[in-house]
C-alpha cells in the first residue's frame, strides 16, 4: 500500500516518524509492503513554495491508499489577515480528498484519569464517538469582507448531511447503537435541515436509538454525564469546539486520533494506472480496486512551544497510524496490535511529560515497538 | 421604577415570582418603589395571542426601566419546523430591546464545589464574566431553505463588534484587567474582522492585558484552566456555546443569573411622558431620565420536567434581579445586599434538589428573604 505522509510543521514530523516507525514494525511482522512518500503542507510548504498545499503533495495524496498527517501551524505563519495561511492547506487537502467524515474517539484511559480535569467518577465507562461533517459548512462557505462588515455563510445540502449522518449510523450499529445529533434547531436554518435529515434517515435504522441535543447543551452535556454518548454525529464547527471540549476529558491532547473518511472509491493515480485501460481516457476503475479516502492525523496541533524537542507525545500519531490500517487497508489485526501495544505503554510506561512522565518522543516510541514485536 | 416581568414557561413563572418577592423585600428595606407589570412571552404568549412576542408585551419592555424574564420554551412547542417558536419570542425581544451585551458571571461557591464535575483544585479561584454578543450574528442573519438546501449567514459589522468589546475592556477595569477574545479567525472572516477590531480597541486600554484564543481552544481551556479567565467576549454564537460549558462548572444551572445590556438611552413611554415635552410630539427627552436597557434572566431553561412542582432552585433568577438593581437601576448596596443573602444561604441552607439538598423553591426564598431583613 502507498501512504503518503505530511509532516507539516512543529512537532508534525516527530510524531509523524514516530507513527512511521510502527507502521514499519506491523508490515514487518505481518508481512506487508508499506511504501511511504512524505510530503509538504502547511507553512513548511508556505517556506519552500509560497503554497499551504502545492500541487505535487496534493497530486501524491490523491494517488496514495492513505495519507498520514502530523500537524499545520506555527507562530512563524499565525498572522490571520496573512493572504496565505497554513491551516488553508489542511482545509484545502479536506475538501479535494472529499473526506468529509471525521472520527474522532474519546477513551479515557483508567491509568491516566488523574490527569483529568473532571472528576473520576464521571468518566467511568465514557467511550464517545465524534463523527464530525468535515467538508461543508462556514468552513467553506461564500464569505465577504468590507471595510466595515464581514459576512461567513454557513450552507448545507440535503446530501451533504445524509451522506455523514448515514456513515455515524453505520458506526452506531458496530458499537451501543446509540446516535446522538447535535444541532441549534431552534435558531438556525442549516440545523433544521440537518435535523429533518437526521430523522429521516433514522427511519432506516430502527435498531439504532437516535436522540437529538442542542449544540449549548451538548457542550454542558459532555461534562456532566459524558459516559451517556455512544456515536455523536455534528455539523464542521460545533464538531470542532465539541470535540475539542471532549478532548480535554482525556487529560492529554496528545493521546488522540483521528480519522477522516471519505467515499469507497476507485483507485485512481498510479496504483489505477497498471491495471488494464478499458479504453482510451477512460476514467473507470475496477470496482476491485477501491479503496476508502482516508486522512489520519492526532487530533493536537504543532505545539510550536515544544517542537525539537524530542519531548512530543507520540501516541496519538501512533493511534491515528492504527486508524489509518483499519479504516483504510481493512487491516483490522494490525490496527489491534497497535492499539494494545499503546495500551500497554500506557499502563505500565513509559509515559512522556503531558501525561506526568519524563520519558521523550523515542523512548515512548520504542516501547510501543518492543509490545508489537 | 418601573419592571416588566416575563415569567414565560415551564418553571419561568415560579422563579421569576421569588425574585420579584426578593425585590418586593428590598424595596421596603430601601425605600424604593418598584411597579411590576406582568407580560405574556414564549409558548404561553403562543397559546393566548398566537405570538411568541405580542406587541404589547414588547410595548410594555420598551417603556419599562428593566425587563425580568423567567424562562420561554417547552414539549409543547418544541417542533423546530413549526412556523412559530417560543425562542423567537426571546430573539426579537433582545433585538427590539438592542441588548448586544450578554454578561455571565461564573463563579463557584466553594461549599458547592462537589456537585462540579470539575476536580476541586481546578475551581479555585474561578471568576469569569463572559461578555456574549446578543444581537448579531448567525442568530439574526439572512437565511435560506430549499427542498435540498439551506443557508445561514453570519454578519458582523465594525460597529457590532466595537460596541460589545467596549463594554467588556470596561468590565475589565473593574475587575482583574485582562480580556481573553475569542474566535475562529484560522477560518472565518467575521473573526479576522472581529480580531483586527479587538486590536484596535485595545490600544484605547493599554491598563488591560489582551488574549485571543480559538474557540476550539478556549473550550478546551475552559475545563483545564477555568481560573486563568477573567473577562471573556465573543461573538453570539460561540458565546451561547462557550457559557453553557462554563455553567456546567459551576455544578448547577439553577444557580446562575445573567444580564442583557443595551446602551443607556433616554427613557421612553410611560415614565417619558410624565416629563414636560420639549414639543408638541417630539422625541427629545432630558438626560437625566436616562436608563440602562436592561434584560435580566437566570441562564436555566423552562425545565419542564419539573415544572409547577415548587421545586425550581429560584437562585438564578434572583441573583438576575440582583444584576437588574446594579445594572439598570444603579442600586449596587441593594444589589449586594442580595448577593450576600444568597451567598449566606448557599453556605448555610436550606438547599434545592438541584445542588443536593430537599428544599423546595419557597423554602429556599423564604431564607433569602429572611437574610436580607
Ligand atoms: C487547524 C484548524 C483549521 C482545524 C479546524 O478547525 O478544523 C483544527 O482545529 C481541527 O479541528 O482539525
Ligand atoms: C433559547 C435560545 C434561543 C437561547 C440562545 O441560544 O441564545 C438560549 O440558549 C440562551 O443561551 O439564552
Amino acid at each position: 500500500a502507498r501512504i503518503v505522509t505530511l509532516p507539516g510543521d512543529g512537532v508534525g514530523p516527530e510524531v509523524t516518524a514516530a507513527a512511521v516507525a510502527v507502521l514499519h514494525a506491523v508490515a514487518a511482522r505481518y508481512g506487508h509492503e508499506f511504501v511511504f512518500d512524505e510530503q509538504l503542507i502547511g507553512g513548511g510548504a508556505i517556506d519552500a513554495t509560497g503554497e499551504p498545499l502545492p500541487s505535487a503533495s496534493l497530486a501524491a495524496c490523491q494517488a496514495a491508499d492513505a495519507v498520514l498527517l502530523g500537524a499545520v501551524g506555527g507562530p512563524k505563519w499565525s498572522d490571520p489577515n496573512a493572504p496565505v495561511r497554513p491551516e488553508q492547506g489542511l482545509l484545502a487537502l479536506r475538501a479535494a480528498l472529499g473526506v468529509y467524515a471525521n472520527l474522532r474517539p474519546l477513551q479515557v484511559h483508567p491509568s491516566l484519569a488523574n490527569l483529568s480535569p473532571l472528576k473520576n467518577d464521571r468518566l467511568r465507562h465514557v467511550d464517545v464517538l465524534f463523527v464530525r461533517e468535515l467538508t461543508g459548512g462556514m468552513y467553506f462557505g461564500a464569505r465577504t469582507r468590507s471595510a466595515d462588515a464581514a459576512t461567513d455563510e454557513c450552507r448545507y445540502t440535503v446530501a451533504e448531511i445524509e451522506r455523514v449522518v448515514r456513515r455515524a449510523f453505520e458506526l452506531a450499529r458496530d458499537r451501543r447503537r446509540h446516535v446522538t445529533s447535535v444541532d441549534k434547531a431552534n435558531v438556525l436554518e442549516t440545523s433544521r435541515l440537518w435535523r429533518s435529515t437526521v430523522q429521516r434517515i433514522a427511519a432506516d435504522y430502527p435498531d439504532v436509538k437516535l436522540e437529538h441535543q442542542l449544540v449549548d447543551s451538548m457542550a454542558m452535556l459532555l461534562l456532566t454525564r459524558p459516559n451517556r454518548y455512544d456515536v455523536v454525529v455534528t455539523e464542521n464547527l460545533f464538531g470542532d469546539i465539541l470535540t475539542d471540549e471532549a478532548a480535554a476529558l482525556a487529560g492529554s491532547l496528545g493521546l488522540l486520533p483521528s480519522a477522516s473518511l471519505g467515499d469507497r472509491a476507485p483507485s485512481s493515480g498510479p496504483a489505477g494506472h497498471l491495471l488494464p485501460a478499458t479504453g482510451e481516457g477512460s476514467s473507470v476503475r475496477p470496482a476491485a480496486a477501491s479503496t476508502l479516502m482516508g486522512l489520519y492525523e492526532p487530533i493536537h496541533g504543532s505545539a510550536p512551544d515544544i517542537a525539537g524537542q524530542g519531548v512530543a507525545n507520540p501516541v496519538g500519531a501512533i493511534l491515528s497510524a492504527a486508524l489509518l490500517l483499519r479504516h483504510s487497508l481493512q487491516l483490522e489485526a494490525e490496527a489491534v496490535a497497535i492499539e494494545a501495544a499503546v495500551e500497554q505503554v500506557l499502563r505500565h510506561g513509559p509515559h512522556s511529560r503531558d501525561i506526568g512522565g519524563q520519558a521523550g518522543t523515542a523512548e515512548v516510541l520504542d516501547a510501543v515497538l518492543a509490545a508489537i514485536e
